[in-house]
This record gives C-alpha cells, structure tokens and sequence, in this order.
C-alpha cells in the first residue's frame, strides 16, 4: 500500500489527487486529528511526531511514505529517510520542480505554515536548482483554521488572504507554490487575489504525478504496491469538523478510523 | 504546589489571575503546546490528556489542581475527580456563580470554542442553579488562532468577533461569560460588540475570587500550598509565538521549560 501521512485531513488532498491519477493502488492514510496541527509546533515535536506516523503506515502494511504536510516534510524529510529504508517522497520537492519549470522571470512566491516558511526549504530547494532564482515567502497560520471551519467563501477569509499575499503581489511574481495542502481549498479565493497573471502551483497535484512517473520507472515497486482492495483512512481523533472537511475534499463519504 | 494546567498559553490568563491575587502561593503551570488547541478535538481525546497532564503535576508536587482550559473543564472535570484524590478546580463553575449573580433578566450568552459549547456544560451548571434561566451559546472556534496570531487589534478579527457575537446580541442578553481562558486578551474588542449593557465575565477573574475564599476557607490545605519559592511554567512544546503570548499575558519575560 502507499502510505500517506498528514498533520489532519488538509493531507486528503494529496491522496485524492493520487486516487484519480492511480485509481489501481491502495492507500493507507494517516491524519493526527489529535496533534493537528503541526504547522504552529516546533520542529523538534514535529520530527518526532513524524516518526511516529511512519512506524504506523509501515506497520499496517505502507511499502512507501508519502508525506503529504509541508510543515512535517520541511522539517522531517531527511530525518525519516536516514531512519526508515522504505522509499519516502514529500509534497515540496515536486512542487518546486513544477513552479522552477514554470517561472518566466525567476521570481516565485510560496505561502505555508509558520513551521514551513520557517525552515527556508522552499528557498534552499529552489535555489539548488536555479541560484539565480529570487523566492519570496510569507507564513498564513490562519488559513489553516479557516479551511477547517470551512469558511472557504467568508468576506473575513478573503480580506486575511489578501493581507497574507499583499507582500508577495508588491514583489512581481509570476508563480505561486501553495505550501500547505490545506490551501488548495481556497484556491479559487488565492487566484483572482494574487492576479491572473500568477500561476498557482498546487503540490498535491504535483506529487501524484511525480508518484505516477517514479512507479512507470521502478516496476518492481509498482508491483509489490498493485495488491488491489480498498483504501483505508486512518485518524488519531474523529469529529465532526474533521468528518465534513474530509467529505468536502472527496466529494464523498469517507469512513474515518480511529488508529495510533 | 498550585497546579494549573491548559491546552497552551490561554490558561496564563487564569495564572496571572492567581499570581495577583494569591502572590504567596507558588504555581505550577503545564501547557500542552505539542497537543494544542483542544477545542477541536473529540471528548475522549480531551479526557485522556487531561488526566495526562495532571499526572504531571501531581508527579511535580502540585497540591491541589485547576484546570485552566474550558474544553477540558467542560468534559473532563467528572472523570478527573473520581480518578484523582486532591481538590480539583476548574473554570466553569466559578464564571457560572458570577454570571448567574449579575444577570437582571435571567438571560446569559456564553461563548467558546466548539469543545465547550457542544458540551453543553454552561446551560447544564446555569439551569441547575437557577433553572428558570435562559442560556445562548455560540461556539468561536476561529479566536484561539486568532489570539495565537497576536491579532488582537486587527480589522479582520473585529469582524470575525461581530459575526460570532451578532446571534447572542439578538437574544437581548445582559451577561456575557468568556467561555475560553483566550478570550480576556480580546475583551476589549468584544466589549464594544456585544453592547455597553452587556457586562462582560471573565472566568480567569471568577475562579482566582473563588480559590481565594476556599483557601480562607480551608487553611488546612492553605497550609500545605504556602511553602514559598518561585513559580514554574512547564509546556510541551516551545515555540516563538508561545513566548510572545505568555509574555503578553504577564507584561514580563516568562521562561518556559520543557516537561512531559
């Protein structure tokens, strides 16, 4: 199975944008409603929270991790990867790819978790492949509690994304990489507020097809993940909110279990 | 020992209450930065590290133990009375006497995060002591982030602030219990929106009123707290907007130490 961990459910994303893309593999997904979120922790508590969510993924059958929290995979990529042998991917590598790819004039904004802009991955990452490349970033720790309020067409939601993207609109950007999975649900407020002529580069859908390629490359891996079944979505807590954002982001029910 | 614990900073509130009022006491304050908020989270989560918490300081010497968190006051104090052998306060009960004592028309508004206000703890406590009266209850689960944000004095958080306050303001109230120990750091944003005749409870004041007269009450256990010494502040996880709140709350450097 492929194992996919978030701080929450922003990370159903990312396993949504899999289902379509890969409908013939499994997902085991784990979401630590109890901790969430991580983006305003430390990155000591997110490592070790991270750790955590992998020993349960490979315990209950994942063959690869996907890390589906920007705040978990800029703080804790490299830490999982020296620690677990299994094949571990994140959401920020791809969608770097996708938004160096795409700039015409080398200026590229990111927003995420106060955790996420903090550790500068965006920027070491971009600028691995590019130096020349100018990033500009901003923190939105509210946006996260507005998606899971569902508050996603509010007049307050809209002025705190024009607020948060205000200093990256002054710097003449011609990509934006959404740094949090939560934030594909407000895409349609980020767009018209950042301006048309910024491309919005979403990691979730970034990810899948980078998982897409890797498998058409690496058969073997393929095959020891094609078993068939169903996918099966594990919480560290269950409610209400969680339960409504989940749906929201399937466009179905999803049976929520209690794990970990 | 006086042990204080909360879901993070918020309880500060109720801490700095204390410390005013009690000055010879020392305190014992645990916040549960890894795990926070708690308003957010299932019943059975809030239980669990409840009783967590509370183990860490009795195991630190507290005496007797004040939770300092509505979520947690409002589906935890039953289970951790009969688990546990020491007094043990909380925040509900005392903003309750306050409020029931002020109010002229019997009519009280109560607002928290969703934890609190699902439970319905504030009617349930208002109805058993006057049970004629009438109790509106709103949930507002976007203040805790907002106050975390240190938007105390923002456009946006005012108008997030009238929007949650608009139902009780209908309902002709004339009491208003801040139902979230976060809440007092936007008091002065939610005065003017609920109405000048709306006298405002703030349950950090009520219980620290409340511990005072049983102290006096009951010297006895007055005695075993009075032995001196500095207070503590113990959290889970530290981070840069902790710091900054606590040393709002206090109005002076607070060093946080990591337990648990």
């Amino acid at each position: 199975m492929i194992g996919i961990f978030d701080s929450g459910v922003g990370g159903m994303t990312v396993a949504r944008a899999i289902e379509k893309k890969l409908p013939h593999y499994r997902l085991i997904y784990f979401g630590d409603l109890a901790r969430t979120p991580y983006g305003s922790k430390s990155p000591e508590t997110i490592r070790k929270y991270a750790r955590q969510n992998t020993e349960f993924l490979l315990s209950r059958g994942a063959k690869i991790i996907l890390i589906a929290c920007n705040s978990a995979a800029s703080v804790a990529s490299d830490s999982l990867r020296e620690e677990f042998s299994v094949p571990i991917f994140e959401v920020i590598t791809p969608a770097v790819k996708k938004a160096v790819a795409n700039t015409k004039n080398g200026r590229i904004g990111v927003i995420g978790t106060r955790a996420t802009i903090k550790s500068r991955i965006y920027e070491q990452k971009i600028q691995d492949l590019r130096p020349g490349f100018k990033v500009f970033a901003s923190s939105c720790p509210l946006l996260v509690p507005l998606v899971e309020e569902g508050w996603l067409n509010k007049r307050e939601t809209k002025m705190i994304v024009r607020r948060y993207l205000h200093p990256l609109k002054m710097k003449n950007i011609d990509t934006l990489v959404l740094g949090c999975t939560h934030y594909p649900l407000l895409k349609k407020l980020i767009g018209p507020r950042i301006g048309k002529r910024v491309r919005v580069i979403d990691s979730s859908q970034a990810i899948a097809a980078d998982l897409q390629s890797f498998l058409a490359e690496n058969p073997e891996v393929a095959k020891i993940l094609s078993s068939g079944g169903e996918s099966k979505y594990y919480v560290s807590d269950v409610t209400q909110a969680a339960m409504e954002t989940a749906e929201r982001i399937f466009g179905r029910k999803i049976e929520l279990r209690i794990g970990a």
